[in-house]
C-alpha cells in the first residue's frame, strides 16, 4: 500500500492532533528504520496505522478485547493500552493488512513485549520521540536514538515506569517485563 | 519460643552487623505490630529470624531453591532475593518453627507478594526502616509508618523500584506485582 493511500485511510479515523502526531511518527520511524537497518516500508505502514483505533469508543475496544480473546489483564489496566492490540486487529479486519510484522509492531507499540523485533523497537521509539512530543526526558531519548535504538528504548521505558510510580499508577506487567527483558539482552 | 532463646539461635547464623540489624528489625516490628494491631509475638519471631539464611553460601541457597521447587525465576534474578524463601525453609527445618504466618512473613520479606497480610507488611516495613537503615527516602517512610502502614510500604516499594531503574537493574516481577496489588487495594 502506498503512503498516500494509507494516510487517507487513517486520516478518517483520527482527530487532527492525532493525525499530526501520526505524521511525526511515520517520518521518525522511516528515519530510524534507515538508521538501524529495519524494513523501511513496514516501518512506514506500521507507524501510519499505529494509532488506528485511538479514537474508537472505549466500549467498542472493550468488546473487541473480550470477543477476540486478547489478554484479559488489559481490561484491568489503563485504557490507554487498549488501542494498540485493538488497532492491530482492526487494521487487519478493516484495512486488509495481514503482514504479521506490521501487525505486531502496532499491537505492542504501547506496552512493548519481551521479544521485541527491530521493527517493534523502531515503531515504539518513533512514537515516543516524534517531533511533536514534549515532556521531561524526551530530549535524552532523542539523543540516544541517534546512536543506539536499544538504549533509547530502555531509557524511554525507565522514564515511563518512573512517571507511573510518581503518579501512584499501576504499571502494566508486560511493560516492566519488557524493561527486564531488555536488560537481560544486554 | 522466648525472645532470648530465638536471639541466641540467630546470633550464631549472622555476622555482627547483620545481628545488630536484626535487633533493630525486631524492635521496630514489635512497635509496628502494636501500632497497627498485628500479633506482636509472631512479629517478634518473624523479625528475629527474617535474615536467618542471609549469611549462608550462595551455592547452598541455590541448591535449596532447586531441590525444594521454589520459584525458578528466583535463580534468574538478584541473589539478594534468595535468602528470604530459603530462610523460611531453614527456620522450619533447623529451628522447628512451623507457624505458617511467621514463615510467610520471612519468605516474602524482600520481594513482597500480592496478598500481603498485616504481619507480612509489618516485617517488610520494619526491615526497611529499622534505626540502622540510612539511605535516601528512608526518613519519609519512617514518618509514614507512624500513621499508615500501607502508605509506608507503598513508598518503600516505589523507592526500591526507582532505585533499581536508576541503576539499570532488573526488578523481580513479584516486587512489581506487589506494587500494583497495593494500589489496587487502595
Amino acid at each position: 500500500m502506498e503512503q498516500k493511500e494509507a494516510l487517507e485511510i487513517v486520516r478518517k479515523q483520527l482527530h487532527d492532533k492525532r493525525y499530526v502526531h501520526t505524521i511525526g511518527v511515520m517520518e521518525t520511524a522511516i528515519q530510524l528504520a534507515r538508521r538501524f537497518g529495519a524494513d523501511e516500508k513496514k516501518a512506514e505502514l506500521a507507524a501510519i496505522f499505529h494509532d488506528y483505533a485511538k479514537c474508537r469508543p472505549i466500549r467498542e475496544m472493550q468488546e473487541i478485547i473480550e470477543r477476540e480473546n486478547m489478554p484479559k489483564d488489559l481490561l484491568d489496566h489503563n485504557k490507554e493500552l487498549w488501542h494498540a492490540p485493538v488497532g492491530a486487529y482492526l487494521v487487519q479486519e478493516e484495512v486488509g493488512i495481514y503482514d504479521k510484522d506490521i501487525l505486531q509492531a502496532i499491537a505492542y507499540h504501547t506496552s512493548g513485549h519481551t521479544e521485541m523485533t527491530l521493527l517493534d523497537k523502531v515503531v515504539w521509539v518513533a512514537d515516543y520521540i516524534e517531533p511533536g512530543r514534549q515532556f521531561p526526558g524526551v530530549e535524552q531519548v532523542r539523543e540516544l536514538a541517534k546512536q543506539d535504538l536499544d538504549a533509547a528504548l530502555l531509557q524511554a521505558l525507565k522514564n515511563t515506569i518512573t512517571y507511573l510510580l510518581q503518579k501512584n499508577q499501576r504499571v502494566y506487567p508486560l511493560t516492566f517485563h519488557t524493561y527486564n527483558a531488555l536488560l537481560k539482552e544486554e
